[in-house]
């Protein structure tokens, strides 16, 4: 990394705001050392966070915001109200030369509405797609759109195959990922209108390592690096996924308690399985990436702790990095 | 259960036909003391079979057939073709009131496509659809559709809730459960068009006992007791939980056997799993209905074991003790 990395982290977003973002961003500082940040937030809340740490100071710049997005704030009135929120004043810095990327860990919808009324979109982007990985048999999974578009034309979808395995491909380093289109069976007839038209335009692009239709079950057993769907779809298999992982690992803990014999050699268990729960841990993916805008954008989970939010700003470096924003844009130029 | 139940069952579909299918059936004669088989397939398959077995000669009939519907053979051939398929002869006796049910391993686009043609359909329904039950958080929650129909309009999703909601009622003896809509927030702006316009139609209906919207999470929660979505949103949340599920389990018995220690104390730990593990065991959930038709349709899983097979016969004896379709007639009708 020759130059530097200028990144502006919205500090107010998440469960946790500036308590748990600031720290975070702080260390994150030691583990980029070309990494500028720019702090946006409360200087009330950020200035004690950042006066009791260590840290190179010229390499943070705080800007001073007075208003803040909330969770529950309408993503159509984000565009309206609060010029001065600290998401929005975020997006400006990339907008305006002064960032190079953006993360947040605020609404999602909002962030969404701004980063594209703000930043605008890519040359034959029609619509922005947010794109998340899942642990997958010991790799990683990219599934785009995961709820910014919930009823998407053929056109978008192949959008977000060309987008998605632009991504993967900068991200991850794997030089042609294999792109599949989800589906509800392997033979082309299968799904609806949209889904049969893109399935046709995927064939038939010399662009992309299509791989065909993935299903729901082989997705989890790694038969594709990018998948692509609808944002509805996406968003109900992430959130069905979390809540089955969820749902298994409270019934395991639940039988394991249930027995003297085992809790006495829980101990032993929990040491073998944490290399597989590290593995699997939602916080060691953090991070969807904002694909189709002219600027770097990353959300970072509301729920994210300390150590997600420094694997989510990791993304973001990276990204900023690869200038994936350009290697997208030359992407779809080169259809 | 005081007349006989006849149920028609197709012998030949699964992955592994008579030889799972006919024992299986011939063990549910002791379960269900006045279920009356009408065992459909190739006689030269079942005679040996039944042969060596000991039953209940006389509540056991055989129809033989000499044709097959196969995994592979397109749901529109199946209507043209094969007059004598072991399916289609199952669903005849059905239509013609020589069984009350039917049940059916094979291929279930075929099933559906002739069970529509053979049997017809309950008036006012506009479509069928398969619901199937998921093990969350010690409860069945019931979802549909399952992949009978891939774009569905917000009349049709508003039906699947009134055939849910009554199937499920008779069903498990809950008078009243609660449905959901799949969906992808809480926020009545949530999804695209058909699925808000049937939010607005559930939320008016006085018939339902309507909870609103359920994410992909919060159904593994047990949000719902009957859970709404289109077939190919259905399809992937039943694929993608499996895929989970299963990758989850792998992911564990590995880690569990990477430690010498782990692999000593394995046997407790089984034994502490193993209520756990049957309460979430597949089998015990086999058996998908078919909603909307004349007459009660079952469809196992194709890669059903002997167990499974017999709670999929249990579940079509319950539908037909229920008289399911007069049930869901009546609540469409009182609309």
């Amino acid at each position: 990394m020759s130059t530097s990395i200028r990144l502006a982290i919205d500090v107010m977003g998440g469960d946790f705001g500036p308590r748990c973002i600031v720290p975070a961003a702080l260390r994150s500082l030691a583990l980029y050392p070309s990494l500028h940040l720019i702090l946006v937030g409360s200087a009330d809340a950020i200035s004690p966070l950042i006066a009791a740490a260590r840290y190179p100071s010229e390499r943070v710049t705080l800007l001073s915001t007075s208003e803040q997005i909330l969770a529950d704030d309408p993503p159509a009135s984000v565009l309206r109200g609060k010029p001065d929120a600290s998401m929005r004043v975020a997006l400006q810095q990339v907008r305006d030369g002064l960032a190079d990327g953006c993360l947040s860990a605020g609404n999602t919808g909002a962030l969404m509405v701004l980063a594209r009324s703000v930043l605008g979109m890519l040359d034959g982007v029609q619509r922005p797609a947010i794109m998340a990985a899942l642990p997958v048999a010991g790799h990683d999974c990219h599934v785009l759109d995961l709820g910014a578009n919930v009823d998407c034309s053929a056109e978008q979808l192949f959008e977000f195959a060309l987008m998605g395995s632009a991504a993967v491909a900068e991200l991850t380093g794997k030089p042609n990922p294999r792109v599949g289109l989800l589906n509800i069976g392997h033979e082309v007839h299968k799904g609806g209108r949209e889904v049969r038209a893109v399935g046709a335009l995927l064939a038939a692009s010399t662009q992309l390592n299509y791989v065909g239709h993935v299903e729901g079950d082989g997705l989890f057993r790694g038969e594709a690096d990018v998948v692509v769907c609808d944002g509805f779809v996406g968003n109900v298999l992430l959130k069905a996924s979390e809540g089955v992982a969820n749902y298994l690992q409270a019934e395991m803990r639940d039988a394991m308690r249930a027995s003297r014999l085992v809790r006495w050699v829980s101990p032993i268990i929990a040491r073998s399985l944490r290399p597989m729960r590290q593995r699997n841990d939602p916080a060691r993916h953090n991070g969807a990436s904002l694909l189709g805008l002219r600027g770097v954008v990353v959300k970072s989970h509301g729920g994210a702790g300390e150590q997600a939010m420094l694997v989510a700003i990791g993304k973001a470096v990276k990204a900023c990095e690869a200038g994936l924003p350009e290697r997208i844009a030359q992407r779809l130029q080169s259809r």
